[in-house]
């Protein structure tokens, strides 16, 4: 169970969230599987960049099924690792499906940075980029927002020959040129979607990360605007 | 002269600005004024967060006054550099005033931190958070999403019992607690005007620094969704 709605943004803020498993664990282990799964689902949603002051996760283990506790290290452990870590991205996406006025359901994968913290730096700068919310919204192609959060992400350094943006598999820039294929016409259908992948490729390194948001829309204002009338 | 709308922090972007006088200047000194009045004023400004590749700020000086050279450490050259701040000022209040959907001109006084980048830090994050700028558009005396845009500014440390925080004068929270001479129907009035001066006092420092910004309305998301059709 997860509930959630506006300031999000990061480390689960006003948000609720509580698992349950009938399974027995020690008390580390269960820590161990929690902390992990926090951090690549409820801490990589973001709807408006807002943060609030009430934030919990709790994940309970009953051991009322009777079944011997699993210990670290073991293939059943890494199995019920694997089914939180999908259970808490699946409960972190739902937040953002029912966001503040979210019409659009955003994907940013960065790779190839210098750091895991760099490829999340701009992950959340174009994710929290008035202008490219308003552009998802709007279905609207103007890629150039986004490269534009991307400028301006606080990394050290930015190679722009090496970045390459695609939307929906629709490659756009690429090793930092237009993409010779790209007709806007395909960037209008891509943005058409529902659910919108953006790839970023800052580089060839292993690292990524990736964060889930929502569009901005007018009813997020309206929403935020007008929620005591 | 300057022009600019959307896209506006930090650092002058996506904006053009013309400073002519007739006086005469060393480039030296010149320069030396141009950047500090900068400081103070387009690299104080934000509408939305969101920057572009663009922006140039040139002053040009004829001499065809005919007027000896002005040189740095005279009188007359700090009369100068205060004028010359004041217009530049004015002009980066006007692009705020001018900016995209904008209902409100909102003025940012943050005091007593740490060190002036501190302030600085405080100031842009609530002046970029999307809940307080909705709030200032609604009219809203929702001082409680001040405080937590002032909370989760990246200092590296905040004593909330310091925390002083007042709109145009109305007194909300004084050294960390609700002034008891605060209601809501004052705040109501405080927000309703068309300027609002946010007074946020952080400590008991000598720093200080002021941001300028705007709300974010409905027709800020309707410019910026529906700027092609």
């Amino acid at each position: 169970m997860a509930k959630g709605a506006g300031m999000i943004r990061p480390n689960m803020a006003t948000m609720l969230s509580f698992i349950m498993t009938d399974a027995s664990f020690s008390q580390d282990a269960l820590q161990l599987a929690l902390n992990h799964a926090v951090d690549i689902s409820f801490n990589r949603i973001t709807v408006d960049g807002d943060t609030s002051t009430n934030d919990s996760c709790v994940l309970l283990a009953s051991g009322e099924s009777g079944a011997p506790q699993l210990s670290m290290g073991t293939a059943e452990f890494d199995t019920f690792k694997i089914e939180l870590n999908s259970l808490m991205q699946e409960l972190a996406q739902a937040i953002i499906r029912d966001a503040e006025g979210a019409t659009k359901f955003i994907t940013l994968r960065v790779s190839g940075g210098d750091s895991e913290d760099d490829c999340l730096a701009v992950a959340y700068t174009v994710a929290e980029s008035p202008l490219v919310k308003t552009a998802f919204f709007a279905s609207d192609p103007n890629w150039g927002r986004i490269l534009a959060a991307v400028g301006r992400a606080p990394l050290s350094k930015l190679d722009i020959r090496r970045v390459g943006i695609s939307l929906n598999d629709v490659s756009i820039v690429s090793r930092g040129e237009p993409d010779p294929d790209y007709t806007e016409a395909a960037g209008q259908l891509a943005m058409s979607a529902d659910e919108i992948i953006v790839d970023i490729v800052l580089g060839d390194s292993d690292h990524s990360a990736t964060v889930w948001t929502s569009d901005l829309s007018l009813d997020y204002v309206r929403i935020n605007a007008e929620y005591r009338s």
